[in-house]
């Protein structure tokens, strides 16, 4: 039963884990042309629930969102970005008010938000012991989600669309290697909307960070068949600059 | 003394506020075409930091830092934006360390940051009960901090120094009306650097956020001496707008 397994994590929780903080993963991945969020289906309930967890006493706040995210998908080389804090009352208190008072999960918690930008191929979506599913779910319309889960998403989705506009950040989005049409796709999923190709063809080269390779897109009727990768030096140095 | 008034203080603390959580505000002025930070000197220390409080029990954390800059500054009109959570291990440790075991400032503290922009002439400075001095510094060089405040301030610098190159954000920093040489100074103190005026004035009027009013700036010798003002309607709209 649920309220057992709650019961135990709750004991485990009060003594290694530091009280009213918890940790909510927002991660990104770009699947079938759409931007997809990796999400959790908590057994006795229909709505989704982000990935998250607790801090440790003896842990940085920034290792435990990269742990927790290892715990859910795998995945350890993540571009993790802390993009807010969540701290109304009664944010999460009513989603378990009809629990016992000593469980660790009825607590005030303040929540740190983190958005990851991950390459999907290389991750293993994990169920929790509260979960039966974890799916990569699409981000447009924002799935029904438990507490305030769907204002932390569509603040994740803000401060992504703000930061790719930007930024050179789509990186960790792709696959090694990919044609400029298929870079495209994915700014014109993060961003809702569709881009004029010149106007886009432009930016991204301003930015000056692809490396164009001597291969192409093989098989199918490519009209920009030309594979292209990040170079990793020249995005790290666009990814600090300021364009002002 | 210090450590009697830290006593009391944890008493109520322990009472009223939620453990292991605390809030620091970077508060920017521009005085004397600088920019400069609202920062305390406590008594005991020949150090700056940061002025910072706790979470009320009762208190949303966005309220929280309001409140606390309330209490400093006086101004309760304030451009507030949480840029950072900072959650290592032994941040602030370190500083309480010779202090009794039950003191509420020895706990582990993960800090929410605040930076706020205000108008230096709507503020009153207000030392608390641990500081003797409330004081405007210049930002440039970091002063010396106590605990990881150089790192928080710096990366609200940051934060500032990246918003500013996207959006409109100057407004809350200056008094209502203002000449154009004004303007890009305050640009030129937050980035650090010289900006070419014409490069800068055509940014700005792409903008399309400024009214110019029939006042000129009296008396001195002004290149430029007409007056402007934010249109508050149309920079909410750019402040909520991309740039792709």
């Amino acid at each position: 039963m649920i309220i057992q397994e709650l019961k135990d994590a709750s004991a485990a929780h009060w003594r290694n884990s530091i009280p009213h903080i918890s940790i909510d993963s927002v991660v990104f991945g770009f699947l079938n042309n759409q931007l997809n969020v990796l999400l959790l289906k908590i057994k006795k309930d229909d709505n989704w629930i982000l990935p998250g967890g607790y801090l440790q006493k003896d842990e940085a706040v920034d290792d435990a969102a990269k742990r927790i995210l290892y715990e859910r998908s795998g995945a350890d080389k993540i571009f993790l970005n802390n993009f807010g804090v969540f701290g109304n009352l009664n944010r999460s208190e009513e989603y378990f008010k009809d629990y016992p008072d000593d469980l660790w999960h009825k607590q005030r918690f303040i929540t740190i938000g983190y958005y990851a930008l991950v390459d999907h191929t290389q991750v293993n979506p994990q169920p929790d012991i509260f979960s039966d599913r974890c799916e990569w779910v699409p981000v447009d319309p924002i799935p029904e989600m438990v507490m305030d889960h769907e204002i932390i998403l569509k603040k994740a989705l803000d401060t992504l669309r703000e930061h790719i506009s930007h930024k050179p950040i789509g990186y960790s989005l792709l696959p090694e290697t990919f044609t400029l049409p298929e870079l495209q796709a994915l700014y014109e999923a993060i961003l809702g909307e569709k881009l004029n190709r010149g106007n886009f063809y432009r930016k991204i080269m301003r930015y000056d960070i692809l490396i164009k390779l001597d291969e192409q897109r093989k098989g199918g009727a490519y009209k920009s068949p030309n594979l292209y990768k990040f170079d990793e030096e020249k995005y790290k140095i666009a990814l600090s600059g300021l364009n002002w």
